[in-house]
Parts: C-alpha cells; structure tokens; sequence
C-alpha cells in the first residue's frame, strides 16, 4: 500500500520556492472560481501517522489560499452537545457548503481505527463502521461533493528519525509527547489495521491518496498539485450529466389494492370519546416525558399525511401534553439557500435533538421520495438511492436511542375535498388553502404509489411506520398519542435493561 | 418491508388469461431485441421464503419466453469441484452472457441467511458476506449487468395456510417436507435476518423487489411485468453516456524517484552460480508440490512485467520444477468474444485452480490497470474501480487457502531496447518481437506510471507485489523461485496452524 509513500523523495529549496509561487496562484484561481460557480463542495480529510506533517499541511493550505473560504475542523473529544446526538452528527454540521473547502482533521475513520488497535471494539462493530463510513461517503460523492482523502504515511524507520528530530530541536521538541512515543512502539499494530481500511475505504470516486510524508517540500507540493488538478477537473468539466437512470422499475401496481387502500379510513370516535381518551394519553405521554430515564433518551416524531389531513392538529395534541421546554417543532417547506448547499439530509442532521428533548418533524425526509419523486424535483436515481441513505440515517438515531415514530395520516379523496371546500369558505382556515394544494390532489394516485413504496422500503423494525385512519380526526389523534406513549414506553425499558447488561 | 407484499392480492382468472397473453408477447419480442442487440446481460435472482411461488415463477418464465436464451441455475451443495474454489466460483461461472438471461435460484444471499439464523456464523463474519455480496453486486451492475432481485414473500399466517393447503390434497402432498414445517416454525427468526439483509443489500441500481406470493396469478404478472419494463427501458435506452469522470486525479509524480526506478535492475548472478541455485530451488519447489499438506491449497502466480523482461524463462523455470500435472499456464491477450460478453474478471475465474494445482498466470487481471488504462481500452472510472475489484478477487482467494504471488519483472530501458534488437536479429527468436512492442516503448513513461499506482494500489498482505530486478536474468528467474517457495512454505506453515486450531 506505501510502497511509493516510503521511497526517500526530496525536492530541493529552489525547486520548491518557484514551484510554489506557481501552485499557489493558481490555487487561488481555482478557489475563487469554486466560490464564484458554487456548484460543489469540496471537502479534504487529513489522516495518516503522527509526525508527517498533517498540522503543516493544512495551514500550509490556508496560507496558499483564501482561508476565509476554507473551513477547518479538527475533531479532538465529543462535546457534551455531540455526545448526546449520534457520532456522525459532528460531522455533518461541519460539512462545507458548495462553493467552498472543507478541511476534516481526524475525521470519522480515526474514531474506529484507534479503537480497533486498542482493542475496545470487536471485529463485528468495527466493520459495521466501516459500513458506516463507505455509506456516508458515497452519499458525499451521490451529492456531488468533491471528497479528496489525504493519508500522510512514513515507514516506521522514518517516523522515528522525525520524533528524534523534533525532539532534539529545543525549539520543536515540545511537540513531541509520551504518546507519540508509545504510538511508535504500536506502529506494526496501527499497520495491521490501518492497511486494510485503506483498502476497504478505498473506491474509484474517493480513493485514499497515500502521501510520502518525510520530505516537507515534495509533501507539500504533492498535495498542492493533487488538490489543483482535482479543482480543476471538475472546474472545467462541462455540466454534469446524468447517466440514463439504471434503476430497474418498482413492482408494477396489478390491481386496486395497496396499504392505504387497505386502510379503514372511517374510525368510529365520538367527541365525548375522544375527551376522556385525550385526557388518558395526555397524562400518560407527560408523566413519561418526566420520567427519570427519559433523560438517556431523545425523540423524533415525524408527521407526514395528505393535505388536510390534520397533520397539524395532530401535532398540537401531542405538543398540549409535553413541557414548551422538551419539544422542538420543525416545519419542512422548501430549503433554504443554505439547505440547498448541502446534501440533502442535512438540514434534517441539524435538528437532531439533544437528550431528553422531542423534536417534532411536521413534514421531513421523506419529501425527497414523496414530493420530489412525484414532482420530478430530483432523478430517479437520487430517490432510489435515498431509501437506503434514509433507512441508514435512521438507524443511526435509533442505535443512539432516539426513538424514531414515523405517522402517516391518511383521509380519502372525498374526505379531502370537504375539507378543502371548508377551508375556502371558513375565514381564518382560508390560509391553510392554497392552488397548490388543488393541484396536488390531481396527482393523488402518484403520490399513493409514493406512499405505498415509502412504507414498503423504509418500515423498519428500528423506525416502522404507523398508518393512522384520519378520516375521523378525533381517531387520529388518540391513535397518535397513543403510539407515541407506546414507543417512548419501550425506549425506556430498552434503556434499563441495556444499562443492567452493562452492570 | 413487507407491508404491501402481504397484502391479499387476488386476479381473476379472465383478466389473468386477457394479460398474459399481451404480457407473453411483450417478452418475446424484448427477449428477441436482447438477444440481437448483445448489449447486456440480464441475471434474476429469486430469494424468499418457501411456498411462495418461486419455483412455479421460474418455469412460468421459462416457458413465457424462448428458454433456449435463457439460463436457468440452482445452487443446492456445493460440488467437490466448488468446494474447492472459493465459494463466489459457482455463481462466476454461471453468469449469463450479454444478450442471454440467466436465472439464479437461491444465489449467494442464501447462505450467509441460513448459517446466519442457525447460529453457525457469527456477527463479524456476517457482516463480511453481506459486504462481499454488496460488492459482487455493485460490480455487476458498474459491468452493465441488469440484476432483477425477486424477494417472493409469504405472511407466517399465509404460508402455513399454503403448507395445509398442499398438504391436504394428495396431487401436492408430496412436496411439502418436513423441512418445510421446521422452516414454518423459525418464520420468526428467518424474518429477524431476512429483513436487515434485504435493507442492507438494496440499493439505488439493484434493489430488492417484494413480491406477494399468496396470489399465483398476482405474482406471475407481477414479475412478468417488472421484468417487461426493466428490459424495456434499458433496451429503450440510448448508449450509456458515461458520468465525466469523477474519479479524483492521483497524486502526481513530482521527481523522478518512484518505485521502480528505486531498483537496482543490475544485480549480479553468473551462469555458474545461477546453475547451482537453480538445482536448489528447484528441488526445493519440487518438493514442496509433493507435501502432504499441499493438498489443502492451490497456487496461483502472476507474471507481469516490460516487454522483453522475461516473464516467458522465468515461467519456464517454474514449470520444469514442478510435476506437469499439477500446473496450468493460462497465457492472457485479448479477450475472445464469449470472455467480451462478460464482466472483465469472468475469464481469470474461470481459470482458478483446483487443490493442489498451481496456475500461472503469465499477463493477467491487471492488464485492466496497465494496457487498458494507458491505451484508453477502458474509461478512468472503469480502471479506478478496477482496483478494489482485484483486491476483493485476490482477497477471496487468499481466504480460500489460494497462495497468490505476483511478479513485476523490470528491466531498464536500455535493456529493452538490446533485448528487442537481439530479437530481431536471432530467427527463433524473431517471433517474439511485434511493432506494438515498438510502440508501447514509446509510451514507457505511461506504463511506469501505471505500475507504481498497481503496486501502491494492490499490494497487499494478502497478496503481496514482489519486484523482480531482471536486467540479469540468472538473478531474476532464482529471486523468482525463492519467492514461490517461501509464500508456499508459509501457506503449508497456516494451513497446519488452522487444522490444529480447529481441533
């Protein structure tokens, strides 16, 4: 794998001095030309062994170009903020928008890595995050962004001349710690388990790019160059072009019947009902929202349904019965610019509740192969490959105990149309009306197929979907309060049993 | 996962009769236009559980369209021919061509399933088939390969309803087993497996189709018609565009060290001394091939290098040392047409050894990342994947007991150009001189290029790059047989170490 990497390479000062003057201009050109288009991101992760210039390199970079357009983020020990969310969300708030560079320093391989060569995680866990990682980053090249993974490597022979060298040095050998020293001892370790990662993290659009790490000028310039040529590939290429989407079709729909047809819409409640039942789950959802282990655990509540379907009423049953200060309510409409920057679950990762907090998703995710898919907002190939990039999104919430409850409401197409009508002629329910909501109901049997795949691909038995009759909302609601109690209920025997393996 | 497939679908014979008819000729006509036009493969796979159809689907297809293009493939034991290849063997060899469909019952998800529930294997080792599945997949499909993946599907109440059914009437009795009832018993388990392996394995170009199973009719339409629309689109298509490349440029080369101008190409050796040698490694080689234990693992060694560095001797050298027997050499030039028809791995598969034999490859699979990538055969993002396929190949082989050694031979340009003139003089050797020799001198700068990216790229633990200095080809042809004899003297050492363990 470092046969290249470990070869004594050296390039001399006034090689360097005019190469550099040359590369940095012309860094700057194509920096401003990615700021300019905005068409993608770029993001640069930094890994490799100690004492091969990582540090250098990267403020090397920020001195060559605009570093106002360049973000860094070094990842050291999680915050109590990012503990408490599951472990890639530090990474996705750092993500760099289109148009600028992104700078990952100890990103997410170092985590898995270092607890492979210490031991503290089984084979099993380890190549689960593997998976994690190859996902995560073939959703970054999906969305366009320009990913470029730098391994600094020295051969264990060179690793030590530089410690020694450091070390000697008064004015340098502050830099050198106990732990560098006894990462040296464990470097035939770190080998074994870092070769084969490279390996399996290695792929034709984001391979690890290993850079000889003893020589600092031919260091420099070789991640200079890279950097250049790669900013300017995609810089000058044309437009991207879609390939034909190879998405094989979805089961054709032979006959009438799917899940939402299946459903009894008409659910017998009274409003009597209804009010004994709604103080009954109201008291049950707020005593468990003040229950001592609900502080090991957050919620994501997600509201998706037809148009007048009660969505919002819905929400504020559930609301009415919790604390204002344990519920975030986000509301999904068009994203905004800087939404648009990023991939697309990213302005879902930036509302991930801390611990003991409920966030309320009115709309969400599913937009991408609901709307967009019906709408044609994006291809084919971008809702087909978000079943899974969903599914992976939420089994990370759920392996972090985040309960994850998904409520589909359904009303019939009749029972639209009253509602619709209603809402035009009551004064204050007019707002909730607009010529939008007419036209969507003309796709009603797209935006059921819709429906039918997204249940079909994205119930989970981590994040299962529960279809609520809606027709009557008085149903609906107790349904929802009651699933929700349900859930959150499991959540926290799950909780105390963990803990009692754990003891 | 299964929402809509358990639902209770149900055609009326009319309509079933009225559709199949249409559908009938659909397929024929589309079958034909595959089969003319040579542009892909089609491969169904056929998973789920048992009672649902998959059987009465395949003859159902089979007898739908032309069977004599289609190839029907049941993977039940292993054979002792399989068994002694690694275990993704069976199914290389029974790809479809481009322009044929090829239909595999129970293909490479059904054991990993079944160990899994029975407990035999453990999470860690799981997880590796499903990513080795995952990878087998991605690179059918990069291949242009149409992979349909039917999942036929039956509710626990539905197949036990369906074994009663069959049981009782004596015409069927006959094929429920058993096993069938056990299986009925583990439903619950099967689905705990099932349904995370169907998640994980889905993806945006190959993903799982549920399909209800209760139905007869249902189904048949219902796969019928998936199968139409996907040949349909593709055969609708027009050429693949190909993505601009994504693929990041490599690191650049910044002087002129790499790593195989670090050789020494002149290393000292006499004819004297190469005969002495010679007989000693020979024995030795000779011997090794008569072990006892050599009956546990296979031989398979690559020859590559420059034009004129060799490779043909140093084979020679090899072969005599070894019973004729017990060795095959597969000379790789350009594909034939069937090999063309495939993805490009198929025909160095196809050539694995049995126990006991040694193969020697002289070219091989890495003309994809040598002649093809410098002569542009192939695309920048076909060549950059072909990387991590090669590792993935040789990796299978290695865990299979396969000793695999690879071999660059270098010589000097200089030495090349000697050699070449020596051949043009000398009759016997005149045929061993071409003008595409001539030319690929001209681009040797490209060629060394593209070998220090292979060596850096795919030389791994598992299945090392050894340089071979050849401008002496005493030295070469001794370094060459030592190497062998050490990396099989190190298999016999494992494989005795892993019987031990084992009891």
């Amino acid at each position: 794998m470092f046969e290249s990497a470990e070869l004594n390479h050296d390039i001399s000062k006034a090689v360097y001095r005019r190469e550099q003057a040359k590369l940095r201009q012309a860094l700057l050109d194509a920096q401003n030309e990615l700021r300019q288009s905005g068409h993608f991101a770029v993001l640069i992760l930094i890994a490799g062994v100690e004492g091969a210039g990582k540090g250098e390199t990267v403020n090397l970079l920020n001195e060559w170009m605009d570093p106002r357009y360049i973000q860094t983020h070094a990842f050291g020990v999680q915050s109590d903020e990012e503990a408490e969310r599951p472990h890639m969300w530090r990474f996705w708030r750092a993500l760099p928008p289109k148009g600028r560079i992104g700078i990952f320093f100890g990103a997410w391989h170092t985590q898995p890595i270092l607890e492979r060569v210490m031991g503290r995680i089984k084979a099993g866990e380890y190549d689960r995050r593997i998976s994690e990682i190859q996902r995560m980053e073939k959703m970054l090249c999906d969305e366009g962004v320009l990913l470029l993974k730098f391994w600094f490597h020295l051969s264990k022979k060179q690793q030590k001349k530089r410690l020694k060298q450091l070390a000697r040095d008064p004015k340098t050998s502050w830099r050198v710690t106990d732990l560098d020293w006894k990462m040296l001892e464990r470097y035939d370790d770190f080998t074994a388990v870092c070769e084969p990662f490279i390996r399996r993290t290695s792929t034709a659009e984001a391979p690890w790019i290993p850079v000889p790490g003893a020589d600092p000028q031919y260091r420099s310039l070789a991640v200079g160059r890279t950097l250049l040529a790669a900013l300017r590939e995609r810089l000058d290429d044309k437009p991207v072009k879609r390939l034909p989407d190879r998405t094989p079709p979805l089961l054709p729909a032979l006959d009438r019947l799917n899940v939402i047809r299946a459903l009894e819409l008409d659910q017998p409640m009274t409003k009597d009902e209804f009010r004994k039942e709604f103080d009954k789950w109201q008291g049950r959802l707020n005593l468990l929202s003040r229950h001592p282990r609900f502080s090991e655990i957050s919620v994501v509540a997600v509201f998706e349904g037809n148009d007048a379907a009660g969505k919002g009423g819905a929400i504020r049953r559930v609301t009415r019965s919790i604390d204002a200060r344990r519920y975030h309510t986000v509301s999904i409409a068009a994203p905004s610019e800087e939404e648009r920057a990023q991939p697309y679950l990213w302005r879902f990762w930036r509302h991930l509740p801390r611990r003991r907090i409920v966030t309320i998703f009115d709309r969400s995710w599913y937009g991408r192969v609901l709307v967009e898919r019906v709408e044609g907002y994006c291809s084919e190939a971008d809702w087909m490959r978000a079943y899974g990039e969903i599914i992976e999104f939420e089994h990370a919430l759920a392996r972090h105990d985040v309960v994850v409850v998904k409520f589909w409401l359904a009303i019939s197409k009749d029972e639209q149309h009253r509602r619709f009508k209603e809402r035009e002629k009551v004064g204050y329910k007019r707002f909730k009306i607009t010529d939008e909501d007419w036209r969507n109901r003309k796709k009603w049997d797209e935006y059921e197929r819709a429906v039918c795949d997204m249940v079909d691909r994205t119930s989970t038995s981590a994040a299962p979907w529960t279809l609520i009759e809606a027709n009557n909302k008085y149903y609906a609601r107790i349904k929802v309060l009651k699933t929700l109690c349900g859930a959150i209920e499991d959540a926290l025997k799950r909780v105390k049993k963990n803990k009692n393996k754990k003891k």
